[in-house]
């Protein structure tokens, strides 16, 4: 954003949690970039170096986060990583121009791979591959959309658009870092691709766990999910599993206009009694399971591949 | 969007004039396509055909598009081209959704040039190209934003915004027209960019003009420009220099949450009386003759520009 002076770039640099609201550098804890961090992983994990992909990384996380900026227009969130979001304190209008504004910025940042001497086909099929992430993410949050206003939604259904609104991105990070380290290998890019499309998939459902299970750590972020009732994987299961005077008391929360703060408890227990939680842990360690196969069969040398392991059980972590 | 099954891609066929609400094919007049149509013609006027535009056009259209869902979101529009807006019909989340993905799909587009035999490098330029008018427009879109909450904007920033909002996609349309029939002459190119950088200008002011002063075809999509407090340079000019009585009746009006419509009639006489319709016209024809001198600047030759020329005409037209 150096260099560009509009105030848009003002906001952008706001939700990257840069600046205050005004401008003035602030000294915040910055949230975590995982799918940055994965393309810098990857690329070390391949080559021993993770620096080639710091580009790639960039792109990524600005695909992310002007992802986050729509998002938190489309669901009202009021804040965004513990702080009042773009649109609330700019308005929406504003937050659709800054994240469409971060959108083009994102793949502006990957050009610059061909003043470091990266081959024109090299930066062709990696811009081709964020392009074709980011249209999976387009998707994903269509279907997200889609069934906040559908009072049942198929475990499997959920679980696809999981894999597009969080697994896609994750994914191409991990293809991208490979791809800025010079990996041709195709088995080992898919593998790798796979691996981090199934860590992509898990923080979603990490992040679902959490709204109900770890006050600790519970923000006012991950509330806002439930009050825009937005669907969790677990109350998707207990839709289809829970006993049906639990299903119609369900159904009741989730029929109110807006959700009531207070529901939770009783939304918690429900999913207790229907085995939700369990079902919930149990498909975040196949999540796992599947991504560490993956991880095994791109064969990477396996000092640099214990980085990659550390970030899956990150995010796999539900307690 | 043909092999796209997900009702996300129906809603930008909608959005396009393609289908109805259900996907079902229609036959509506379809809108002018300007700067798809400025692509085409701009590789005629350099090689004698247009074809090998044909993608550049489709994604610059896809961009437009892609801009103009999100601006009825922004603006509250209900009507768009004579429709009922995307929004209006999916809601304002799925229209972000669909201008999101359209944006993604405007690059993939191009990707498949790369098919057709054009080396990588022409490719990576069209999409630089691209992604830096996309950024323009973003700007252009935010300034337009902070003008509806301004009382008074100066002639030369709306200018600067409306060059930004509506000139730099016109501009790179023209550009990616040439590139595509092989031009690589940077001063033609450039002399083109600045040629559909003011027609662009002018297409805005153009519509501007249009809300005031031509009641036949004054549509909906126009008049909702009016109502959400839109500046427009007739109105940019009057609150610099109507006289103070009419500067605070003018002011009055915009002070008010909503415009009312009834209020039009009495806006369009203050700006009759300042002046400020002949100084609109002053401007589209200033812009016409810069255009003109930038396509004289190219050096095309005449039976081939003549096309051009006939946009510019189009857009200018005033009365």
């Amino acid at each position: 954003m150096a260099g560009r002076s509009l105030p848009l770039y003002r906001m952008m640099s706001y939700h990257l949690g840069w600046v205050d609201e005004n401008g003035a550098p602030v000294e915040s804890e910055r949230p975590l970039r995982t799918r940055g961090a994965l393309a810098l992983l990857a690329a070390k994990a391949v080559s021993g170096e993770a620096e080639p992909a710091l580009r790639h990384a960039v792109a990524v996380e600005m695909v992310h986060n002007y992802s986050q900026m729509h998002q938190d227009v489309q669901e009202g969130n009021t804040d965004s990583s513990g702080r009042p979001s773009v649109w609330w304190v700019w308005g929406p209008a504003q937050a659709i121009n800054a994240g469409d504004g971060m959108h083009a910025l994102a793949r502006l940042a990957l050009f610059g791979l061909r003043e470091q001497g990266v081959p024109t086909d090299s930066v062709s099929a990696v811009l081709r591959t964020l392009d074709e992430a980011t249209l999976q993410l387009c998707e994903g949050s269509y279907l997200d959309t889609v069934f906040q206003d559908r009072l049942t939604v198929g475990i499997s259904e959920y679980l696809d658009m999981a894999s597009r609104a969080s697994g896609a991105l994750a994914g191409c990070a991990a293809r991208l870092g490979a791809m800025a380290a010079g990996e041709e290998d195709s088995t080992r890019l898919e593998a790798l691709t796979e691996f981090g499309t199934k860590l992509g998939t898990a923080l979603r459902i990490s992040t679902d766990y959490r709204v109900f299970w770890l006050d600790g750590d519970r923000d006012t972020g991950v509330q806002g999910r439930v009050l825009s009732k937005k669907k969790t994987l677990p109350v998707v299961h207990a839709l289809e599993n829970a006993a049906i005077r639990d299903k119609r008391a369900l159904g009741e929360v989730y029929a109110q206009r807006v959700l009531d703060p207070n529901d939770l408890g009783k939304v918690a227990s429900i999913l207790d009694e229907a085995g939700s939680k369990g079902f919930t842990e149990q498909t975040l360690e196949r999540l796992s399971g599947e991504a560490l196969s993956a991880l095994e069969r791109a064969r990477l040398p396996s000092d640099h591949a214990r980085a990659l392991r550390a970030v899956l059980e990150f995010v796999g972590t539900t307690n």
